[in-house]
């Protein structure tokens, strides 16, 4: 048996559940872990609230990250062993898996060896943010030296992942967050610049700052009205990445903006990266070379044990965090 | 001297003034044409209302498509000789160039010979619409053999250029008009399907004539609220393209669709592709097939005299015509 959390309707984080369950063998194509480690996902909130891109079937399961230690694999497993230290990339829908317990199943395409010297908490609050910022800034965005990328939410785990890979290709990092209470913290982890959100001189201070021509990329899990700014405050041939949907109201496109600088939205989930092997490939290529020449490390904000995981949803929801929020098993 | 249009304040057709002016020679790099015919752009209403992508300086001059006679040449141009028969494809701003007038100079690399069997008329009519349509869905888009694609203000020269385009390669070319009135014509130009714009069930009905998939691409110059609709509309990965700013109003862009369906919004110029030689020449080679094959092939609406010009204008203003609206010179 294992404890694993569950909900049962949509709601708050009072609806998280412990439920003891029989967990089946993997099958092939399954490695099972002993979890050590969860890295807490804004995804997994909006799931539990019933307002992601999937909608729970209950009892429903939840969780993209975790690490720990593999217990037993499927007939056709050969990348990991029994004994192995291992965590799991966002690779998966919550409708197949969920990482949120003791004792899971993880598809092997999703479960990568954890490198000496990193810990089942680093592990955890590895893949989905750094894969996130690749995928849209480098995979697609093809970030590089003298690019100017401005990123929303910029305290969030995948806003500190993308300030650090803007710096190690050479790219300026301007950091959005709401207040410039976390100035300090934002400038210390290596942006740039930091500006608030909803600062109504934002387009002209991202012109200032480069040399009037604008971002040539804007990486933003925002949207909503505050958006429309940041297309006045783009060069020529920009790129805005839509990839949380934190606000669910329509993002205001000014058509002057988009048509005479040849202007791109792109909504972008990093599964465009993960379910396609020569991709996921290049991410992780690209990422590992980041964790071993020290140019990412992921930013751990706080530690939760395991029976304080609602306090972990309601600690993300909250807003204080710089950083991943981790959960200890 | 040469009779031309000018105009010294924005506002409605009523600004449109006849000047006589003295037209320099052609300086290296330029061409002067006796001009026969012009083709009439919304582009050139929207300059002169004061809404388009550049702002007049005063006196200003318009127009980006003539056909006409070489009646002579700058020194390095080797292209087009004295006498041949040309037309000029839009690849120029009217802060230089402006082609409403009896003889104007124009850029060299706008300038092509008009085919035998084709009109002066009709050369006036061609390349704004078929370079437009051919930029955003052959060019950039890639529209290939099953794709779908749903076509804003389709009555328009750009329209009926994208139907054609569409059925030539294969696709499958969606028609949306204001009202249904002109449905039998758009039909008889080739549109599989024809909804109303404002239809509320219109991405429903995209939908059911596209087995549940959505259309790959949308083609649309009008923009503003009710292209909502549309990105509920689009199949996985599918591509907005937005050309012409008919409306002014921001484009709420509806954001889990674009999330969960990795949907993209693009502003896009056709001089994207007439600055560029690699890529104007590509257009050139794939219009000019169509052309010869009778898979493209201009519809004009109504043919005015220059001394109406400013009834031209009002004519296109009124939104009735079904294809192109051509002054003859």
């Amino acid at each position: 048996m294992s404890k694993v959390i569950h909900f049962n309707r949509t709601g708050g984080a009072e609806v998280l559940e412990f439920a003891e369950v029989d967990v089946a063998a993997p099958t092939a194509g399954e490695v099972q872990i002993s979890v050590r480690a969860l890295g807490i996902n804004r995804a997994e909130i909006m799931f539990r609230n019933g307002e992601y891109v999937i909608d729970p079937v209950f009892p429903a399961t939840l969780g993209y990250e975790a690490a720990g230690d593999v217990l037993a694999v499927g007939s056709d497993v050969t990348e990991v062993r029994v004994g192995d230290r291992v965590s799991v990339i966002p690779a998966f829908s919550f409708a197949d898996y969920g990482m949120y317990g003791e004792r899971v199943n993880a598809p092997a395409h999703a479960v990568v060896k954890i490198p000496d010297g990193i810990s089942y908490e680093q592990a955890a609050a590895t893949w989905m943010q750094f894969v996130t910022a690749y995928g849209a800034l480098v995979s697609m965005g093809g970030m590089r030296a003298g690019d100017t990328v401005v990123l929303g939410a910029s305290t969030s785990s995948v806003g500190l992942a993308a300030i650090q890979m803007a710096n190690m290709v050479g790219a300026t990092p301007i950091a959005l967050t709401r207040t410039l209470n976390k100035e300090q913290q934002l400038r210390a982890a290596g942006a740039a610049h930091v500006f608030a959100s909803s600062d109504p001189e934002l387009p002209e201070k991202i012109r200032a700052v480069t040399g009037g021509q604008g971002a040539r990329l804007v990486f933003d899990p925002v949207g909503g009205p505050g958006a429309r700014a940041l297309f006045s405050a783009m060069a020529d041939q920009g790129i805005y990445y839509q990839y949380g949907a934190l606000s669910a109201a329509d993002i205001p496109v000014p058509v002057m903006d988009v048509l005479s600088r040849h202007l791109t939205l792109r909504g972008y989930e990093l599964f465009e990266i993960t379910t396609v092997p020569e991709r996921l490939a290049a991410a992780k290529l690209f990422i590992s070379e980041g964790l071993s020449s020290g140019a990412l490390s992921p930013v751990i904000d706080r530690v939760f044990e395991f029976a304080d995981i609602a306090d972990a949803h309601r600690y993300m929801e909250s807003g204080g965090q710089v950083g991943k929020i981790v959960v200890r098993v």
